[in-house]
């Protein structure tokens, strides 16, 4: 049944699969095939969307990344880039982000593999990581290098391990080079290990490189989030795709029932941000390697009121994807989807002035950040074209025109082919730069990649 | 400090010890040393226990054991002993069971390292368990294996891989076989691989030799439960102890911190025997390989409102030792040992007849099965000596008092030196014989041992 199921979404996406599962078994567990046919009107919207991505995605991002991200020094990755492209230091790889461009170019290897290069991209992207980035000593991987792959900061961090296992994991299924299920089901047993939490379930995040837990407040010893749980729900489900055991599948499954036991909050169905780790809601602080605190002024009247419409639509897709890789049935889950999409699109879409706000409180329903960032924008079109294909609830789909209007308007750099970080609301920049040392192709790519796979099959049904 | 105290102990205990830590610390950290001499008549009612538990250890136990314990057709170890301490057939050997006898092999030669065969008697146990039930493919040892070491049962059941870490780690602070550290360790990390429960905190138990949990209901695959935690309480202190790892011990006082916030009842401040895997009390349900129904017909009016005596008063001594040797202050938890132990020497003590009833009712505080068994003997020994060490209540030495009498007059076989299994309340054997396939010297001898050492302490003070 699954086979046939996947056979046949392999026949109708057109998209080649090696060594692995697709991302996606089939596009029939959301809303009926064929019994839910689309108007003309609506096709012709989806066909223009189609048509804008794949543009975006084959002359825009492709290219972008393919010219600039070898580190033809030291081998690696480069990460930052002015808004012309032109590359900019790189004094400080970051584990996660190096991984994001592993990441990258293994699944353009999985998803097409006739393309030149991708996988010799992600090929010498392991061999620095593997050779700069793991510890010997204690295992696990360090949290930053300088650019020539020397000591930098050796902590371990769970945000960063979830990124390796992550991108190894895809790395794997593209490839089939063994070296990346290893060292991702590795650092998988060095979470279960260290980090897993057997008093209150759930996962310790930051640790010093013996894997002693950090300090509490700043360190962020002594706090959980969403953030990371998340990441780890999305490598989990990698990680099961590529291996197939029972354990992966087990601690994904548990990661999903965490998350919707004590992270999502049960008024407003959005995410939370910041737990003690007793799961206690607490007001998100900065946290030194993984988490700004609010912007100055921005506080909220009540500072746990916070949530992040990126994280909540993220979270709705991450999900669907982790509960179908895992053979569960959606039904318990909907109505989680459903609350929380309903929530981003009245209260974090900007109907007005297009685009997605950047943070919202949960109590009053109002926007509280009113900027724009590049990553919440990559999320918000894969979560609200999930949506649409599980629902067919049409203000999703506005929903994701208005936010994709907004990219095309004022995000995308023309000519260049990436995105900038920041805009004011009304599409203004603030930080006119292609790169943070954190962004590379990860929330872009991937929601290009993720957006026409959707479009493609919703066209198809 | 923490060496004075050490220096102190060791000097005044008697002991030698070799390879690691002593048992105990110090005996100061209960009632204040010398602070709280004791009157001429409690001294000699000390030197009285004193003297009939080395005399019992001495003449009984140790001999015994020695005498009787090597397999020497197959290696490992016998079992099962008529009442003249006559070997019946062994036709299964239980992993927990090897594991015993190691400790207690381990643990003679650490107290009395000038005792000769007790390492070699250790040693081959050691062989053997590795031989024949560590499990090369999937890791972790296997439940039951026939007398010769072939296949019988290769579950993975949590209990039992316990009972390995716990015997190993003994063995190798005994030795300093590098392969009681080793093994003791890879079991403790697939533990927390496979086991841990990181949606709801603490361990599931029961699973199939690839590490898949068992089905539910009798084969305990959907159920935690106060005594395996308990056992895991004790195995992952020797194994700190052992390893001084900062991991080991984190994992220790979680399961400590579980145990008091989940697994003991707030009224009574009894333990609760059986829970689902959100650790909400359920009845207790007899469990395939690890734990007996009610007997027939002393069922409880409420079934979840039992509580097992003999676990109550050994997790109050399990945990002091826990929190002692993971160097923790104990003030935090002496409410909750002076509660279980006060719930025990009230209710669970025959004051009538002497000994200790088998299980009670927590909300009515009745005792339910009267009869008389020898593990929970053994266990109230160490509990109530351990109690009147930290609170010099009089009331835990005369409990003592009343169960060690009990023990002396109707458990012990005299001239064969070990204990019958289950007496009626009058002391009346029901089963005669001294051995199950689960005794052995683990509950008797280790009581004994651990009596003896708390009445030196005492009487030293």
């Amino acid at each position: 049944m699954r086979q046939l199921k996947r056979r046949e979404f392999l026949k109708t996406s057109g998209f080649l699969v090696f060594g692995g599962l697709p991302l996606r078994f089939s596009a029939a567990q959301g809303g009926a095939k064929g019994s839910n046919g689309l108007s003309g009107s609506t096709r012709r919207i989806l066909e223009g969307h189609l048509a804008t991505v794949e543009n975006h995605l084959n002359n825009g991002i492709i290219p972008f990344w393919f010219a600039r991200a070898l580190d033809t020094q030291y081998g690696g990755y480069m990460t930052n880039f002015d808004e012309q492209g032109k590359a900019l230091p790189v004094p400080e790889k970051y584990v996660n982000t190096q991984c994001r461009l592993i990441w990258w170019f293994s699944t353009l290897h999985r998803r097409f593999p006739q393309m030149p290069k991708a996988a010799d991209m992600a090929n010498q992207g392991v061999d620095f990581l593997i050779k700069h980035f793991w510890d010997e000593k204690y295992g696990g991987f360090f949290w930053k290098v300088h650019r020539d792959g020397s000591e930098l900061d050796s902590a371990k961090i769970v945000y960063g391990e979830s990124f390796c296992i992550y991108a190894l994991s895809e790395y794997y299924l593209a490839t089939g080079d063994r070296r990346g299920l290893d060292y991702a089901s590795r650092t998988f047993d060095l979470l279960q290990k260290y980090c897993a939490d057997v008093q209150h379930g759930g996962y310790i995040e930051n640790f010093l490189r013996d894997w002693c837990p950090e300090a509490g407040g700043f360190a962020g010893g002594d706090r959980k989030s969403l953030d990371t749980h998340m990441h780890l729900m999305e490598s989990f489900t990698t990680l099961f795709a590529a291996s197939r055991e029972d354990v992966h599948r087990r601690k994904l499954l548990e990661v999903v029932s965490l998350i919707c036991e004590k992270m999502i909050d049960k008024t407003s169905g959005c995410g939370l941000n910041q737990f003690d780790l007793a799961f206690r809601s607490i007001p998100a602080i900065a946290i030194k390697r993984t988490w700004n605190g609010e912007r100055l002024g921005e506080q909220p009247p009540d500072p746990v009121d916070t949530t992040s419409y990126g994280h909540n639509v993220e979270m709705e897709y991450l999900m669907h994807l982790a509960l179908e890789t895992a053979h569960q049935d959606l039904t318990p889950y909907k109505p989680i989807f459903r609350r929380v999409l309903d929530h981003t699109a009245e209260y974090g879409v900007d109907w007005e002035q297009g685009g997605i706000f950047r943070d919202g409180l949960r109590a009053t329903s109002k926007p509280l950040v009113l900027e724009k960032e590049f990553w919440q924008h990559s999320e918000a079109l894969v979560g609200f074209l999930d949506g649409y294909e599980l629902f067919r609830e049409p203000r999703y789909l506005e929903a994701f025109g208005k936010v994709w209007q907004f990219v095309q308007d004022y995000m995308i750099i023309k000519g260049v082919g990436e995105w900038r970080t920041l805009l004011a609301r009304s599409g203004k920049p603030i930080d006119p730069n292609i790169g943070n040392p954190w962004k590379v192709a990860y929330h872009t790519g991937r929601s290009m990649l993720e957006s026409r796979e959707r479009l493609r099959r919703l066209l198809s049904s």
